[in-house]
C-alpha cells in the first residue's frame, strides 16, 4: 500500500520546491515529479513540509495536587489536528533520590494506550544520589538523551546548583543534553509570599511573583554551570529578553546553548493576568508568565537570528474547574496551558503571513531544528528518503477562527480563543497514514503513537567535548628547588 | 557513463551518515547503500562533502596600477585541488556611471576561456546614475542577484552613502542582494597620510591605518543603510570583533545580515606585518589587515552561533614583484593575500579537528550557507539527488604542510606557509568529473567551468519586504479643521 | 552690598546640608550657618541649588530661511525664570571656508545688548579649510573650547567624515573638545524625499525620516572619529537607545564620550507628530524628532548610570507662523522647540519625584557635569567659597500648570503645555542679583548678562593625549638585510 | 595649634587648584591663598588630595583555620604610610544564626587599642534568623550602614539566595547598604574537589576553580536579588569582565548597582599562579584570583566610565608560613594579599602617569566616591571647610621600587615585590595630625585612630525606595461578578 501526496510545493527548513512525495511503509519512498501511488493526496496548492515536533508537553501530568486534564489520547489527537506529529514528553520521578526507571515505565504505561502520534521522552532531575548517577546511564540506553532540570518549585521539582553541576557533568560523559526550566525558585517563592501576604491573591500575583529578571538569572546560572560542566545546554520556554539576552551573550562566546520560545509567549502578554474575570486569567496561569508585550520583539527576532531555535508549547492543560484549586491565592492555581493544537497555525499566521520568518524557518523552528538537537534528524523533521512519513499538508488559503468550541483538545477554554489564523492542515500523516484530513472523520487510533528512540553524542556534543579537552587548564609542573624546604 | 563513489559517510550541514553517491549526467542521481557505477571513486574511510563554495575572489583582478596574478585558470585549478568546486568573483566596471554590462563582458571573456571550476558573479556598483539603476535590472535578468559596494578606497571604487542607498533601495525592488565592503574610506584615507608624513612607510603602516573601529564603523552604517532601505545586506570579510557586534547587533532586532569572515583573518594576526623581513610583510597586506589575535575567538564564535555564515578568501594574489610597488610606501602594496587552495583544509584543521565547530558547521560555512544566501541551493551547496555533482572526497587523515613550493596556485608564496593542516580532499569531483586526485596526473581543462546563473528574490528577501510593508510609517489623515485657515 | 540666602539646603552634585550662603561681590563669599547679609533671601523649606546651565541654545538663529523668534532677551529671562543662569548658544559661520571671527562678532552683537543671564558660545564647523585651520585657534583663544559639527542638514550645515576627522584632530591640538549632531544626513535626505514623494507630506514624515537607527549610526560614526582622532567628543541631543548604546559601548572601552539628552526626550513621545492638528504636530518638530516611548527608559537609565551626563533643551524656538512654512512639505518646517524656561520644573517632576533620580544627580545634570566638561567649573556649576553666585533657591513644593499663556517666553505655545509640574524657583541670582522673584514685579535687565571664557585643556583632554601618545603605534625597524635587494 | 598645608595644588574629584589648607581642631579650617599656621607643611609642587579610603580590608581576621597576620596596628601604619587614611573593615559573626552584636565588640576591642587611622566597619551577615533580622537594626544604630553577604565559602560564610534575599529587604528596610562576594559557592567547592581529584593541586587550581564566569554569574544573580528587594548593591573585588558586565548591563537599567575593583586585579595577572615557585604563587592566593590579562582593559575602562566606582585591596594577609597550610592542596591555602600600602602609588603609576585615568578620577576613586556610597561624605573623601583633614600630601616626583625588605607591613613578602611607583605620599594627615612624613621617624601611635559612624538612608537608598513605590504592581479589583460562582 503507497500513499501519494501530489502537487504541492515541498518546503523544508532548508528550501522550497514543487515535487511529489511516495510514502511507502511508512517512510517517504520517492520525491520527484509525476510519483502515483495506491491513495493520492492531494496538495495542490498546499505546502508539503515535515510535521511539527513539539518537545515540551505535559499530558496527563500529576502536578500541583492533580493531574493535568489533557490526556496522551487528546493530546496527541489535538496535536495531529494542528500538523504536529511527535511530541517529547517529561518524565518525572516520584522521588528526588532515584526511580528514574519507575518513572518511565508509568509514563509508558500511559503513553503505549493511548498515543496517536510517535513521541519520546525526556527524563527530569529532581534531585540527586548515586541511584540517580546510576540510573541516568540506562535511560540514556533506552532511547533518552535529554534530562530536564527545575531551577524553580522549590521544595518539589527544584535542584541546586551542586546537584545541577553533578548531573550536568554526568549528561557529558554520557553524551546526553541537559533541559534547563530557569526562574530563581528561591525568590519566586519569596514573591509569592510577598504578595500573598500583601493580599495580592489574584492570578496578576502569579506574574508579578516571577519577574522576567528571575528568568535571566537562572538561565544565565544554568548556562555558567553548563560551560563549567562541559556540556551543551537547552533552555527551555524562553520567555524574555533578559533570558534571551543571556542565551546570546553565551551563544557569542562559543558556548552551546539553545533557547526555545513558546508560541504563547511569542503572541500573548501579560495583561491577560489583568483580566477582569479571574478564571479567564486564571486560565492563563503558567510558568514563565506572559511578558510584557515588549519582550515579543526579542522572541521573533531570536527566530530569525538563529539565536533561539525551537518554537514549543509547554503544553500542561488544566481544567477551569482545577485552574479554581487557586481562588483563595495563585500560588495554588495549576500552571499551565494548552497550545498543541493551535501553535503552528498561530505562528504561521504571526509569524510567515507577517514577513518575520520565512516559510522556511517556520519548517526549522516547528520541526528540523528539535529533530536535530534530539539527535533523531533525519528521521524526524525532514521530507527526505528514508525519513518518516510524518508530513503535513498545509494549506495557506484555509482559516478559521480558533475556539475551544471546536477544538479537539479536550480542555474547556483556549488561550488563543478568537485568533483568526490562516494556515491550517488540509492533512497530517504520521508514519504515512493519514490521521488528519479536515472535515472527515478520521480521529486517529490511540495507541498507534510509537516511541521513538535517540541516541546520545550527538556532533555538538563530541565537538564541545573535543574543545573542552584541548582548552583544558594544565597543571603547573614544579620541580622540588621552587617547593618550601621539607616539602 | 557513471561514477560511484563508494564506502564513504557523507557530511551535510544536516546530518552525517554512511552512504554511497552514484553520479550520473553531471547530477547526483542516486544516494543509498550499495550503488554501482561505471568509474568507481574510492571513499573509504573519507568523508563525501559538497564541493566548497568561495564567494569571493578576485582572480585576474586589474587593482591599484596593476592585475592580480593569479588567473582565472591557475586560480579555479588551485581552488580544485582545495575542495572548493565554485568560486564567485567580482566583476568591476571600469566606469563609476554605468559600464556594468560592458565589464560583464570582460570577465565572461576571461572566464570562459579559463575557469576549471564552475563560477559565478557579483556585480560592483562604484558610482550611481540612471545607467547603473537600469544595468542593474538587465544584470539581474543575466542571473546575478548580488552587487557589491566599496566603503573604502577613496577616489577609486568608493561610494559615499547616498549612492549606496539608491542602490540599496534598487536591489530591494529588484529582489536582490547587496554586499559591502565595510570600511570608512575617508578615514582610511587620512590615516594613511598621518602615518606616511610620520614616517611609517613599511607595511605595518597598512594596518595601523585600518583599525577595527574603522570596519566596526562602516559595518554598522552599512546595516543602517540597508535597514532604511528594506534589504538584506552581506558584509564581506568581516574580520574584527567591532564589525561583528554591528552584525550581531542588528541581527537581535530582527535585521537580515549576513557575515562573512575570510580563513585568513580566523587563523592570522597582525602581528605578520610586524616581520623583520619586508616582503614577508607585505605578501600580508590585504584589507581589512590582520588583526589582533584576541578578535578570532570573536569570529570562531559566531561560525558556530550561526552569527556568522560563510567562510570565504577574498583570493586576489599578487607576486612579490607586485607587492614590491609599495616599497615606499604601504598604501602603494597591492591589497591582496591568496587562500582559495587552503581555506578548507586550513578551517579543517583549525576548526573541526579542534572541536570548535562541527563538521556539519564546515560544510554549511564553506558551502552551503553561502549557497543558500546566493539562491543557487541546493544545485550547489549539497548531497541531493539531482543537484550537481560537485564533491569532495574529504580525507580526514591525510596531512601535509602548506608550502609555496609546492601549490597549485602560481603565487610564489603562500600566507599559510609552513602550516600542518590535516584534513584533504582525495577526489574532487565538479559536475561529476573528477577534477582532482591527489598524487596523479589530471589537472582539470581549463573553460571546462560553468557560469551557474542565480535568480532574485530569495526567500529572506521576498519575507523582509512583506515586514517593512507591513511596518511602513502610516501617514496621519488630517481633516481640513484640523488644518490651518487658508490652506 | 551683602546678600544671605538663609534657612535653607544646599543641594550640590556632591550633597545635601543645611546652611546659609552669603553672596558678595557677585561671589559666594561663605557658607556656613547664622550668616547675615544686607539683603535676605528667604530659603525656608527650599533647597539652594547651582543655578541651572543649559548648554545648548539657538537665540536668534538664522535658520531654514528665517530666524528663531526667541531673542536673547526673552530666551535669557525665560530661563532665569525656570532656574538656568547661564546659557551657551552656538555660532553658526555665514560660509563654511572660514568666518568664524565675523559670526562671533555677529553672536556678540546681539547677546551683549539682550542677555538677561551670563553666557558662553560653542563655535560651530560647518566645512574645512586653512581659514577654518587658523581660525580655529583664535576661537579657543576667545574663550570658546567647543567647536560643534553637523552630520547632518545635507547642503548646508553638513560636515563630511575627513572634514570632521580634521576638525577633531584640530581640536585635539587645540585641547578643546568637538560636539556632534549625529544623524546621518545623507540618508535623512533621501528619505525626506521618499515620504514627500508618497505624499506623506505632514510633520508625521520628520519622524519617519529620522528614525533612530540613523542617529545610532551617526553617533556611532561620530565616535570612531573622535577615537581616530584622540579627542574627547560630546553628542548633542542624545535621543534615541541607538544612540545611547554606542555611547556606552564607547565607554566602556575607555573612550571619552559625553552624551547629552534633551528633557522634551525625556518625557515627550513620537505621538505628538500623530495629532490631528497641524499646527499641533508642527510646532513639535525638531530633530532628532521625539522617540517612541520605549526610548524614554533608556535616557532615564543613562542619567543616573552616568553614561550620559547632562540635560538641555536645543532651545531654538519659531512661531506657529514661522512653522507653517512647511505647510506644503515637512522638510521645510523649521527644526526647533522650546524649553529653556521649563527644563528645570520638568525634569524635577519626572526625575526626582518619581525617584528616578536624587537631587544631587539633578544638579549634577542639569549644572555641576556641564561646567566640569566645558572646564568652567566651580566658577559656574557650584555652590562653594568664590563660585559666581549663579543660585536658584527650588522650592520643592510650589506648582504650576506650564502654559504658553503664562510664560516668559515670547513663543505663542509650548511642548509641555498642561504639564503639572510641583518644584520651582522661589528666586534665581545670577552673580548675587536676584533676577527672578517669583510673584514680583522683578524683570532682569537685557545686556547685564556676561560672557564666560573658558579655557582649553582641560582634565580629560589631557590624559587622553598621554594615552594615546603611549599606545600609539610603534614602526617597525628592518634592517637593510630585511628589506627587497636594491632598495 | 593649628597646622596649614602651603604651596601645594588642591586636587578632588571635581577639580584642580592652587591652594593653602589651614587645618584646625582636626578639620580643615579654611582653604585659600596665603594661610599660616603654627606648623607649616610644605606642599611645593605637591598635590594635596583627600586621603586614601580603603573599603575593603580584614586586619587579624580569623578565617581558614588562622588569623591574618596583618594586625590593626601594622595594617592600619601600612594604610597611612601610603596615603590611606581611613580602612573599613569587615566584622565577622562567629555563628551563623546571630551574635552580630558580639562580633562588633571582639572587633572594638582589637581595633580601639591598636588603629593608627580612623576606620569602619561592615557588618556580614553569614545566616538568617529572627535574631540576625533583629540585630541588624541595632547595628545601624551603632553607625554602621552596610552588609557583607559571602555568595561563596560554601559550608562556611556562605549565604543562599532566600538568606540573600531576606537580609537584601531587611537591608531596603534599614536603609542600608547590602555588600556582595559574588562566586558560585557550589561551584567553587565542586570544581576545587575535581582539580584535587585531577591531581592538580598546586596554587594553580585556585584559578583554575574560579573562573570568570563563576564570578560573573554570581554578580548577576546579586544584582536580580536586591534588584527583587529594592534596594542598592555593593559588589566588592569586581575583578572580571563577565562580572563587570553584569553591572553595565543592570546600571543601564537604571538599577543601582556599584563595583569595587581591586588594585590588584587591575595590575596583576593570573600567570603569577603559574609561576615555577610554590611560594611565589601561593602568595598570590586571593578570591576571586588574579585573571586574564584581557580582563584589565576593562576594569580600567569601567573606572574612567563609571560604571565601577572604587578601587580596593581586600587586604587580607598571612605569612608563607601561614600560606603553606595549603601546601598538600591549594584549597587549604589562605586566601587574601595584601595592598593596603601600596594601593595608592600603584594605582597612579599604571592609572594616572598612562593617561588612564584623570588626577581626579584617581581622587574619586580612592576616596570620594567610596565616602559618598558609605554615607559618610564630606566628613571623609573631601578637602573641604568642615571635613576632617584626612589629607595626603602626594609628590608626584618622588620614586621607589616596592619591596617587602622596606615596607611598614609586617608580611614577609610583596604581590608588588619590585613594581617601579612613581607618585607617593610626602606627608600624611589624619585629622590633621602628621602621621606619616616620609624619611622621618613618625609612625603614628596605635589606637589614635577612631571609629567613624555612617548613616543609614543615604540619597540612592531614598531615591530607589520611591521609584519602587511608584512602579510596585498593583492589584486587579475584580468584582463578584468577575469570579467564579460561589467563591
Amino acid at each position: 500500500m503507497s500513499t501519494v501526496i501530489k502537487g504541492g510545493t515541498i518546503v523544508t527548513a532548508d528550501r522550497t520546491y514543487e515535487s511529489d512525495v511516495l510514502v511507502e511503509g511508512g517512510r517517504i519512498a520517492a520525491i520527484g515529479p509525476n510519483l502515483s501511488g495506491d491513495t493520492v493526496v492531494d496538495a495542490e496548492g498546499a505546502f508539503v513540509m515535515p510535521g511539527g515536533i513539539d518537545p515540551h508537553t505535559h499530558l496527563e501530568m500529576p502536578f500541583m495536587g492533580t493531574t493535568a486534564a489533557e490526556t496522551w489520547a487528546s493530546g496527541t489527537y489535538a496535536a495531529l489536528s494542528g500538523g504536529t506529529t511527535m511530541v517529547v514528553d517529561f518524565v518525572i520521578p516520584a522521588r528526588t533520590d532515584g526511580g528514574l526507571l519507575d518513572a518511565l515505565a508509568a509514563w509508558e504505561e500511559k503513553a503505549t494506550r493511548q498515543a496517536c502520534s510517535d513521541y519520546s521522552y525526556h527524563m527530569c532531575v529532581t534531585g540527586w544520589s548515586q541511584t540517580v548517577f546510576d540510573e541516568m546511564e540506562q535511560i540514556v540506553a533506552r532511547g533518552i538523551n535529554t534530562f530536564k532540570h527545575f531551577m524553580a518549585y522549590k521544595g518539589a521539582l527544584m535542584v541546586n546548583d551542586d546537584e545541577m553541576f553533578a548531573s550536568f557533568q554526568r549528561c557529558a560523559a554520557l553524551g546526553a543534553l541537559p533541559l534547563v526550566h530557569a526562574e530563581n525558585g528561591d525568590i519566586v517563592a519569596a514573591l509569592q509570599k510577598k504578595f500573598m501576604d500583601a493580599g495580592v491573591t489574584g492570578p496578576e500575583g502569579h506574574a508579578y511573583s516571577r519577574p522576567p529578571e528571575v528568568e535571566g538569572e537562572a538561565t544565565n546560572r544554568a548556562i555558567m554551570i553548563a560551560d563549567a560542566a562541559g556540556v551543551p545546554v537547552y533552555i527551555v520556554h524562553t520567555s524574555s529578553e533578559q533570558a534571551h539576552e543571556a542565551i546570546r551573550r553565551a551563544r557569542q562566546k562559543g558556548m552551546r546553548v539553545y533557547g526555545e520560545p513558546l508560541v504563547q509567549h511569542l503572541t500573548l502578554d501579560e495583561t491577560e493576568y489583568f483580566n477582569r474575570d479571574w478564571d479567564y486569567a486564571a486560565r492563563r496561569v503558567m510558568s514563565p508568565p506572559f511578558r510584557d508585550k515588549s519582550h515579543q520583539d526579542s522572541l521573533w527576532a531570536g527566530l530569525s537570528a538563529g539565536s533561539l531555535q525551537v518554537v514549543a508549547t509547554d503544553h500542561c492543560a488544566f481544567t477551569t474547574e482545577q485552574k479554581r484549586f487557586g481562588l483563595k491565592g495563585f500560588p495554588a492555581i495549576p500552571n499551565g496551558t494548552g497550545g498543541l493544537e493551535d501553535r503552528m497555525p498561530v505562528l504561521w499566521t504571526k509569524g510567515v503571513k507577517t514577513g518575520r520568518i520565512t516559510m522556511n524557518e517556520f519548517v526549522a523552528v516547528t520541526s528540523t531544528n528539535i529533530a536535530k538537537i534530539l539527535n533523531v534528524y533525519p528521521r524526524k523533521g525532514a521530507i527526505e528518503v528514508g525519513a518518516d512519513a510524518d508530513v503535513v499538508v498545509w494549506d495557506p488559503d484555509k482559516s478559521k477562527t480558533i475556539s475551544a468550541a471546536t477544538q479537539r483538545s479536550i480542555i474547556d477554554y483556549n488561550v488563543f480563543e478568537g485568533f483568526e489564523v490562516t494556515g491550517l492542515p488540509r492533512y497530517t500523516l504520521s508514519r504515512g497514514e493519514i490521521v488528519f484530513a479536515d472535515g472527515k472523520n478520521d480521529a486517529p487510533r490511540p495507541g498507534r503513537g510509537q516511541f521513538v528512540p535517540r541516541k546520545p553524542f550527538g556532533a555538538v556534543n563530541k565537538a564541545l567535548s573535543v574543545w573542552k579537552d584541548i582548552t583544558a587548564p594544565r597543571m603547573i609542573e614544579r620541580k622540588p628547588e621552587y617547593m618550601p624546604i621539607g616539602v
